[in-house]
């Protein structure tokens, strides 16, 4: 693995609050609802929504680093802050957004996601792990509303039934985990010399 | 003229696939609707609308670098589509905020678009343009509605029939489009030696 | 006193006219009402609103450069309207999402009032006079409810009869006085050197 346990630990942790953060807003707002309880719950999502979104998270940390490794380490808090806030107020901005119009909606999600990209991406390791996501996670949403595990409400289920602004999100999502995954990476000098 | 043709077309290509992108959120959230079909429609907009608003970015490019040569050329990807994404933005804020009251409504459009100058205007030249484009544009947008070929809706209307939040919005795009001119023209040493 | 009177005037009026903006808004969409009218109305705000928000300003920025000097002194006019639009554009975003469950309000406006404190804190006492602001700001405006002088709308009263985003909201304020206290403060070496 490119990260240490605790490193990984760290990010599904951040995933995973994260996820419930968003969670509970589109719950809120009636964007989503869970069909089913055979799950406990925490907060307002069945468990595993952010058990999922923590092991997507890490995964594609891992993912990053095995791209390309990145171009400056070290940690930086206030950057890992304002790329997971960026994050949360596009995730916050789609609950918002529920009961508009799809093109205003889907207009206004993908302006927010090109802005987070072109501040937080480094380079196309980042667009790659932004695609990745903006493919993957719609479609495993896809198969968790066919399985009748939850559904989106009726004015946001048309892309196969979930969201038309969820790739956007997602790859928003992607490229700040990338991010995340080269602020939590060792410093490439200290690798070069001693590693 | 200041650009070559090839720049020239692809700020026209720019501003009229913007304009598009804005405009059908404008019409899916009922801000604005077309009273007239006399000509083909692109998407949700009537073929002067794209056209319009293409030759209005290579206008206002042509004549930021009449106003004053850019300090410092040289193209830059991400700079030209966080300029792009940040108005479209606000664009499509805008018809989020049709539905709410005219104070709301402005005050975070014209806060948005300080941002939007803030952080793309340099210098005095693109205030200039971000004037023009606020002063010219929404009075454009009034002959045409006095003209019967478009309408805003009710709630949206205040500004002798446009938005009041309109010269908000044309602020920040004249901002960018200055800030789009800077970009495609030629580095100013060049100009200076071989020029 | 750290600002000359006419600095400490200069943030009076900004946090005066700014409050007077925010106000209209937060009034034009029924987040907000006055039930008192025994003082005159400045706009849509009765005349103690603009008069506590300035000397809230003016105070807080005292206290900033009370607990330390300014690292960076000078005035930088696009820096300083920047942290006040950013302001600006929470506090209408909170108008606009008045009717928005309060798990969507909330939670955009922390991911907004973070994104601020990322972009504007300077260290540890802009963070503290963003938690000044987060504390006493709405403590004092849960005294001014339940002393019948002004009431939230039933959707935005469950922080005590006040919004639940308000401490969001003050802690993007507070962060940003202490922003614009530094850049009102005199340059550090002048002051080491001839002070």
């Amino acid at each position: 693995m490119r990260l240490a346990p605790r490193k990984l630990a760290a990010l599904f942790a951040v995933g995973a609050v994260g996820g419930l953060i968003g969670d509970q807003a589109h719950v809120a707002s009636h964007a989503t609802r869970y069909l089913d309880d055979s799950l406990p719950f925490v907060w307002k999502s069945e468990l595993w929504f952010p058990v999922a979104v923590g092991l997507g998270t890490a995964s594609l940390a891992e993912i990053r680093l095995r791209l390309a490794p990145a171009a400056s380490g070290g940690f930086d808090l206030r950057e890992a802050l304002a790329g997971i806030a960026s994050v949360l107020a596009v995730y916050a901005t789609t609950a918002v957004v529920t009961d508009e119009a799809t093109g205003t909606s889907v207009a206004l999600t993908t302006a927010l996601a090109a802005l987070v990209a072109c501040r937080f991406a480094s380079g196309w390791p980042a667009l790659v792990c932004g695609v990745i996501a903006a493919v993957v996670g719609p479609a495993l949403e896809i198969v968790v509303v066919h399985a009748d595990l939850s559904a989106y409400g009726h004015n946001v289920d048309g892309l196969f039934g979930v969201a038309p602004w969820l790739p956007a999100l997602y790859f928003a999502f992607g490229v700040v985990v990338s991010r995340l995954a080269e602020l939590a990476s060792d410093p490439p000098v200290a690798q070069d010399v001693h590693g």
